[in-house]
């Protein structure tokens, strides 16, 4: 059948969907979510369609094309292309098989996730998968091939080095940016460590967030090799590299019923290690109150799993149960986090105590698992090196090798409004709540707004006066102070006793 | 936030959507398929958001609506409205509850089925919940709230009658109209049955298709009920009525992973039935190679499972698993299978033998249950119906009531291009595959055009010799019937020994 194309001006954001009227497709036989194949000269597109009841949206004898199908065919409006029923994905059959409780070989995994990155499942069929493996949980060994095949459909960094260096953090900690002190460490003193970091998506900075403060993320993976080659290590945004690009399309489906599926977390995470190489992995996993693995039992089960895959990934994996029960650092939000870090590179005595004393433990264990500091000497190389400056002079080159200047720490640009939020009596600080001030910082305009956050002044076990100060506000304007002085007395976040 | 409308020119087909240019949804920190309420006036709707990555699409300060929330706020390109947002559907919690295992209440599964019907789930909410169902069937307890509640939100008929009858096919066999005959019989017996049908999916007829060749079936729920009133019985599609509509969503999302959660298709079975208030029920369950219920087993299972679920809900069932081996009735398509039917209401002896013995037996069987004739008697009293003519007259008054005139059946109209598709050699038939059939006839272009499709010249057991016509096909033109031949080649439906 041949159809006159109809640019609809509109991106799905992924799958690749065109609408027919339904004259057309009952012709055809064909029903919603059904395949046809695109032709237009040599050019041939699998997509899936959707089906107009109206002559308004797509009149018979026309195709409704979004965004992708356009660019992937290179078409225009008013096209004529033809199109031929096709079979739906393979990869159907397996979700439906998982669906059903039953366990899915290598050839069946690595064709869902080809089909995932290629667009080829609509948001329909992909969330049948994420409920499939989180009703009917994947084994290991399926988790092994899922963490496997993410990685190969994905662009990879191949490097002649050993061993490659990498650190995760589970997250839910405000604050908590260990990773800018971790890697000029690690780098210094001679390891590799090709690091890619995340945006913020719920939260009021992402490492990537914060390194943008002071220089370009958003790098080639072309490019980062040559980083690394050069300086040992680098802080990239991790979503400009294509690394494992199955993940951010799952994720996007489990974030509406907040799916967490142990498995699908576990190969996320994993995935974008494989894909730089990595060889050694040591990973925190924040526990407590407030963070997002609330008991040590629950932090202790996702230690071992962890280890587990990647014993069967051959990276070796170093896990570390810490405090998250509070915010580490003093800033949050991107500028604010970031003025924190050089601070505490920079050996100025305003550097948070807290988040100094973690990343060096973190980076202090990476040295051992590396092979430069025998077993309990890690710490002091760490403190040796961050001490003597080099820290400091390996980050001033990471920053000018992804393309940005030294920068003074006090010369940051902050938002101009600025607010104490203090102590309502006398006591003793309780409780800091990790999620009351993450909504703060980020209705004050973080991270879009770089300068705004939040800046604590006082720590759990604080001794306060009523009416002195507990955090400092940084908004934009008045009239965003305001909203976020309201917001404060919803979330309640800091108790004294 | 206040935002300007843009009309994408595009419907969902269901769920309220609206596209934010992503710096807006940022500044409100909101993210994919959170909620929004749109505020125009005193008019307020709540919607699930898109975020738009490009300006192309909805560019910043614009907000991009599809025609369902256009038509719900009544708004138009380039109107101001307000947005801020909103809590997710509390039912979003509850499918996560069902994922998770857990047994849903009634309030829990009247919130989640409210909520379909009111379009306020996306397509991946909605899928969850049917995965979770499916991974986790419900119970009996639960499939009779989802029933009742299906039922509940959306069109109910009340009659001031008793009983009120009902039939249903589990459907997968060609031809079949049962109905068409069983109705009028019914009705002229004295009991009421209002009685509704649906269009095709994916057979070549549903019997709303070959209603339509004789009269009107988009009837209204008032009108449904002023023909009852008068006649005993109707005729009518149930699409059109707006009865049970969260089934309709529900099964939208199923099709692509053919998913037959069982729960599922009792609820929605039951809902239509008890939207007309049914109070007694003859189920058939064609069973046997080639039909929807392959086993004796898996249909003696339904067949107690649709018993169950009839006594919670105050439906008297009664269930017959008939043979599903091969097609019922000689017409394949809506006019060849209307003719089936008058040839036998009009006691012509051209009406097949099969189908008139099918529908006489299951009539008999509700005349029973309706207590027109005692056990072993309906039968009896069903032929003496249809050998008086009072069922001919019966279905001419239906057909007159729903605005149709009495028609001759040697009047119907056919396809015009005709092709005896003839025995390949001497023997038996072992074998006419419904599948194969169905095929052939929707290719032939049945149900869309009504007088295409198939009419069978022999059934299984008849003795044939090479080169007698099988079957004829009946194809609007030449070209159509000539694709028809290459489709049988490949589908091989009639086996001889």
């Amino acid at each position: 059948m041949k159809l006159k194309v109809k640019d609809l001006d509109i991106s799905t954001g992924g799958p690749l969907i065109a609408i027919l009227n339904w004259k057309d497709s009952s012709e055809l036989d064909l029903h919603y979510l059904d395949r046809i194949k695109i032709i237009k000269g040599k050019k041939i597109e699998t997509v899936t369609i959707d089906i107009a009841q109206s002559k308004k949206m797509v009149s018979s004898g026309r195709i409704g094309l979004f965004e992708e199908v356009l660019q992937s065919l290179n078409l225009k409006d008013g096209d004529i292309i033809k199109i031929i029923p096709a079979r739906k994905p393979t990869s159907i059959d397996y979700i439906k098989k998982k669906l059903d409780g039953f366990k899915l070989d290598k050839k069946e995994i690595e064709q869902i996730v080809w089909d995932i990155v290629n667009n080829k499942l609509s948001d329909i069929e992909l969330t049948y998968f994420v409920a499939a493996c989180y009703a009917n949980e994947l084994d290991l060994e399926e988790t092994t091939i899922l963490t496997n095949a993410m990685a190969k459909y994905g662009n990879t960094l191949k490097l002649k080095r050993y061993p490659i260096m990498d650190k995760h953090s589970v997250g839910g900690v405000a604050g908590n940016r260990t990773t800018m002190i971790i890697v000029p460490i690690i780098a210094a003193a001679g390891l590799t460590i090709p690091k890619t970091s995340s945006r913020s998506i719920t939260s009021p900075a992402g490492t990537a967030d914060t390194v943008e403060v002071l220089t370009n993320v958003n790098i080639s993976i072309n490019k980062m090799k040559r980083i690394v080659e050069k300086t040992n290590g680098c802080l990239v945004w991790g979503g400009g590299l294509d690394l494992a690009p199955a993940d951010d399309k799952i994720i996007k489906v489990e974030k509406p019923l907040a799916i967490d599926a142990k498995s699908q977390l576990l190969a996320s995470v994993m995935a974008k290690k494989a894909s730089v190489s990595a060889t050694h992995l040591l990973v925190d996993i924040p526990s407590g109150k407030g963070s997002k693995i609330s008991s040590k039992e629950k932090a202790r089960k996702l230690k071992g799993d962890f280890i587990s895959l990647g014993k069967e990934l051959r990276i070796k994996v170093r896990v570390i149960i810490t405090d998250g029960k509070e915010p580490i650092g003093n800033g949050i939000g991107p500028a604010l986090e970031a003025r924190d870090v050089l601070w505490i590179l920079g050996n100025d005595k305003r550097g948070p105590k807290d988040l100094r004393m973690k990343a060096l433990k973190m980076a202090g264990l990476m040295l051992e698992m590396g092979g430069k500091a025998g077993k309990g000497n890690g710490f002091k190389l760490a403190l040796d090196i961050l001490k003597s400056g080099k820290a400091y002079k390996k980050i001033v080159e990471i920053i000018k090798a992804q393309g940005g200047r030294e920068v003074d720490p006090d010369g940051i640009e902050l938002a101009p409004v600025t607010y104490d939020y203090s102590a309502y009596k006398d006591g003793v600080i309780k409780e800091i709540s990790n999620r009351a001030i993450s909504k703060t910082a980020r209705v004050a305009g973080a991270p879009q707004d770089k300068g705004a956050g939040i800046y604590l002044r006082k720590h759990v076990g604080d001794k306060v006066k009523k009416g002195e100060a507990l955090f400092t506000i940084y908004a934009p304007n008045k009239d965003k102070l305001d909203y976020v002085k309201d917001v404060i007395k919803a979330v309640d976040g800091v108790v004294i006793r």
